[in-house]
């Protein structure tokens, strides 16, 4: 994967101007942190408290990958800002990471589905970047892929779960499916594409255990690599950044 | 009413120390503020477009209410603050708004239910206001008490179509009820005590038309009016004051 990952602006909107490496890194940063809050937005309301804790640790996880891109991000980009300053200080336009991961936690289904995507694709992702030419970029890479694992186990374990339970849980599996396979190709942009064969396998044997099919409807959607988002983002980058916006600078 | 708003601070809580002109200026202008950016969260969602523009009206009158308020509150607090510093840069323990108003939208039935009880208090409040010693406030006053007429010709309305009309909808009114009443009692601290038998008349009245009644459970909730909140109003504080937050000093 040496290709840059493109920018996937909507028809007749500019991409961003930044520099590819930098973007690249903040990509792949926002898509964790991104996720990270999502997964929070869990805590205490989870239907069982072993699950609680099980996506309160996911998303521990994805933000101990977030702020470890982010300083390597900071140090690329060369202009002094640290993990604090690219999280807090940006607005949604200049977030690059993908549209799956802002998409509200809707009902638990919708929570499984867009994590069980999202760590098939990290699966994917991450011993690519391990061989990469950015040594400290493969080093992350290689420990997010451990946690990349243990988060698929419970991600595909609830999708059989689910797929093959009551008519209830396979329904709402597959309506959260229904609702958020749209945001699927916009996960294979770029220096990504590579990763889709892979992906596309692993949905594949998962969807065929549990029972569930991929939709019909051709309609995707794309722009979160160019920072066009849907409109949750722009809420969720209002909650996350509250502190650091009403207190500017503040340290603890 | 001459006795300033009691700070009604949850037991072992202070009470917020500040000039009790300056703070009940700032309570009633609160009010009308949060409950406008509640109502905005309507617009493009109700569930008839000549609803959807009521809504979007009522919360134009509501901030109008609070814009003015807040203006004749940086006056009296005398250190230069104007509307916009006031709505837009205190945190929610500044804000000494009534539970009641921040609560979320719920649906059709929880909103028309809070306005419903918003509307019956301010048919009160204002009369009471217009005929204080404060001119300024007198003349806002008088002013709102035209607008909560109309508001409550509407809310009240609904709560009669609401509660006598089909099963469905009685039970989302008489839930949005039992959900909403623990709010009440708040209302009447302090200088509001006095609205308190004319709002129950009003209550009494329409909940005996619509066939709703007032639920048993004893218990209430305060500690708005000295600026302890629910978990809700961070939130939309986040939302209503981003712009602001990520942009200090903005004008346009």
């Amino acid at each position: 994967m040496s290709e840059s990952i493109i920018s996937n602006a909507p028809q007749g909107m500019p991409a961003p101007e930044i520099d590819p490496e930098f973007h690249r890194l903040l990509a792949h940063a926002d898509d964790n942190l991104v996720l990270s809050h999502r997964l929070g937005e869990w805590i205490s309301k989870a239907p069982e408290l072993e699950i609680d804790i099980a996506l309160g640790n996911f998303a521990l996880d994805h933000l101990g990958v977030a702020r470890l891109i982010l300083q390597r991000a900071g140090v690329v980009e060369g202009r002094g800002r640290d993990e604090d300053a690219l999280a807090m200080g940006r607005t949604d336009r200049d977030f690059f990471n993908l549209l799956l991961v802002e998409q509200p936690n809707g009902d638990f289904a919708h929570t499984i589905v867009r994590q069980f995507f999202f760590d098939c694709y990290q699966l994917q992702l991450w011993p690519d970047l391990a061989g990469g030419k950015d040594q400290i970029l493969a080093g992350i890479a290689a420990k997010a892929y451990k946690e990349a694992e243990y988060h698929h186990r419970f991600s595909m374990g609830w999708m059989l779960r689910m797929g093959g339970g009551t008519d209830e849980s396979h329904l709402r599996a597959q309506d959260a499916v229904d609702a958020l396979w749209r945001f699927t190709d916009e996960i294979f942009e770029g220096e990504a594409a590579g990763c889709r064969a892979g992906w596309d396998a692993m949905i594949s044997e998962t969807f065929e255990a549990a029972g569930l099919t991929i939709p019909e409807d051709p309609y995707q959607r794309g722009g979160g690599r160019a920072g066009y988002h849907t409109e949750h983002l722009g809420y969720l980058l209002g909650e996350l950044q509250w502190m650091q916006r009403t207190y500017p600078g503040l340290e603890w």
